[in-house]
């Protein structure tokens, strides 16, 4: 079966916001098996919100528009829809009692205008909004389906996960579909698809893998469908098990949103441990990664940015002569920081960085995307040397998820 | 006139990605004052391209159509457009040319299939393309436009400056436009509406205000229309030399993507003079947005992340005193901060924070968003309490712009 997705509203025609609600409403709808075959942003204009409807209606089995239900009077889908539907307006009573609620618990005065949002085409089942006062509409005539929401992006996701998605999926006896998300870290995809082509390839036929790779990090997503729930829960743990097998080392997790700094912040707090950056051509960026995550004064003694040489030398007890001999960028360096940082802040383990992050290489022999990463150990201290090519942004980027790569499995063979 | 823009391809679809080239598109065309009537996104199928070009025929005077232009076999767009306009593909020497010159630079041999890249229909004018191998396509037919573009994005941006849009300028008679930029920091935008109210109120008609709001910065952006280019831009200018008086330390530049810690950055450099952060609840964020700055080791001496009251003692020179007297997060402990990280790096200027991102509170009496900023100068130390709210990373990215604007007004009084 096929959806389109209409969105109304000027801000997306003038180039002042990203289309990113039509992006989330094609990735959900295309989990629970649905494929999109159009997207279309129109003016909030009568004559044209028709006009898309009826072009979508011909080649969609559910259509779905967002935006232009403010309580504003240039928002006219409702009235828009009401007419395409041979409708009339009706004040929905549920909808009334359930936005007063609303105004009562965040104080506000409810005003005939905040009434009039909950008017509805009679015909169109109203779907509850729980984040705001505009209810979603849902409207079925000859089994194809025309679902109208707002285009706030917590609203209208809201309304689709709670109503829209599980509506399809009944209306149109949809399909079980299952998605299990696995993270994994230090790989780039071509390598890994290579690592895991034999478990792949062996792999159910109602069970299909895709990869979703993003800077250092590749999410694999399997996607099962069958009839029974179960079974197909089942089947997919089973296979998530073998990958388990294959990849160990490279799996950090099962949550579509968890990141490596997550992976890291719970590693050290489960064992009690704690950990200090000293950096310098990443300027801060490995610190902020790890300050990001709340609680993360737990186990986050600190950094030392150590920009400039004296610094190193100063803060971080580099000895000149090690400078001298080896280069400010090196891998003796590097080691030399983090022994520095991990003794002055008396943290188990300690991350740190050289390079040149470019566009020019200012103080030393190396090439510009050169970058050196030392991991101290309770136990010992060692370095690598990357090249991570240009720009600026992404060299810092590139190397502050190598240097939590390469931290988190030490910390995991202590 | 208007505009209709046309996406081929299914990463969008099925919601992989963001149709971020439309958006950058609108934007442009509405710079040059057409406006666009409607957005689509298709399925890369021989129907499904005919019937949305059709359909955006009816409604625009030019339709921009980005995709489909690869090597591969799916990529059908430039054999549906030639029959699309009764026509046959040709092969374009020049391009030919131009595209083996650019494999010869690049070391990779020339193929049969890269050669067909210089197909193109023979009613077409074809745009030369100096980023990539597939060229740009002009029809014009009635005096109706279509164009067919690469979906790459430098690719596409690239054709669209040098090539689309003066001829679009040129074909339609379009006004000239201009543009102009002012970046502000400091101010939010309705307090800056009211102070500017009177200066916008005698703007001449044919100059147009628009207020670009983004995180503690607001792009006031002139668009002024007119036959005489000279005149509009002698207009333009003297409007923004009276805004220059009205609000002189709001200013921070006139490039579109100056940001703070550029314009800090080049003070710093004139006025040879330094600076160092010391940072708590920011973690680094401060010392990474002023690292990411090429050269920025000319004026940037480092960082002392002190997540821990500890470190904060041990590394800064804070006094456990003030701490126990004034609370960890303090004017007074900020204060103290930025004078430890001043004198132990020998810089003329510092930034130091202490406060709360949230989402808890675990070890001080304040409020989850209270931020305290302390600036030092070769003079003097002040800081301000602020309330930045919730959630973390917002707080984490108001205080640090926050700062920076605090920062900058100090270096403009020295």
């Amino acid at each position: 079966m096929q959806a389109e997705i209409i969105t109304i509203g000027d801000e997306i025609l003038i180039g002042q916001i990203l289309d990113s609600n039509s992006k989330w409403i094609a990735e959900e709808l295309n989990k629970i098996g649905v494929s999109v075959y159009q997207i279309t942003s129109i003016q909030d204009n009568k004559q044209h919100i028709v006009s898309a409807l009826k072009q979508a209606q011909k080649n969609s089995d559910i259509v779905i528009i967002t935006g232009g239900l403010g309580p504003t009077k240039d928002d006219i889908t409702k009235i828009t829809l009401a007419e395409y539907f041979n409708d009339t307006l009706i004040l929905n009573e549920e909808i009334v009692e359930n936005n007063k609620a609303m105004f009562a618990k965040m104080n506000y005065p409810f005003t005939e205008i905040n009434r009039q949002q909950a008017l509805v085409p009679s015909k169109c089942i109203a779907l509850k909004n729980n984040w705001g006062t505009a209810p979603g509409m849902w409207f079925n005539k000859n089994n194809k389906v025309v679902v109208s929401l707002p285009g706030v992006p917590n609203e209208m996701k809201g309304l689709m996960t709670d109503s829209v998605l599980p509506k399809t999926i009944e209306s149109f006896n949809l399909p079980y579909i299952i998605h299990k998300t696995i993270l994994t870290y230090g790989m780039g995809e071509s390598m890994l698809a290579e690592k895991i082509e034999a478990w792949e390839n062996q792999l159910p036929s109602n069970i299909k893998l895709a990869y979703l790779p993003n800077y250092g990090r590749v999410r694999l997503r399997l996607s099962g469908k069958g009839k029974i729930k179960n079974e197909l829960e089942k089947s997919i743990s089973i296979e998530v098990g073998k990958l388990e097998k294959i990849i160990p080392d490279l799996i950090i997790g099962f949550d579509e949103n968890e990141t490596i700094e997550v992976a890291i912040g719970k590693l050290l707090k489960d064992k009690k441990q704690s950990i200090a950056t000293a950096e310098s051509c990443t300027g801060g960026a490995i610190s902020k990664m790890l300050t990001a995550i709340p609680g993360a004064s737990k186990y986050f003694m600190g950094a030392i940015v150590a920009y400039n040489a004296a610094v190193k030398v100063s803060e971080l007890n580099v000895s000149k002569k090690i400078i001298e001999d080896n280069s400010v960028v090196s891998g003796e360096v590097a080691e030399a920081m983090a022994i520095g940082i991990q003794q002055k802040f008396k943290t188990n383990y300690a991350i740190a960085t050289t390079g040149n992050a470019g566009p020019t290489t200012d103080v030393t022999d190396k090439s510009v995307g050169v970058v050196f990463i030392a991991i101290a150990t309770p136990t010992k201290v060692f370095s690598e040397e990357f090249f991570f090519g240009k720009p600026r942004e992404k060299v810092i980027e590139r190397a502050s998820t190598k240097a939590l790569e390469m931290l988190r499995k030490e910390i995991l063979k202590n």
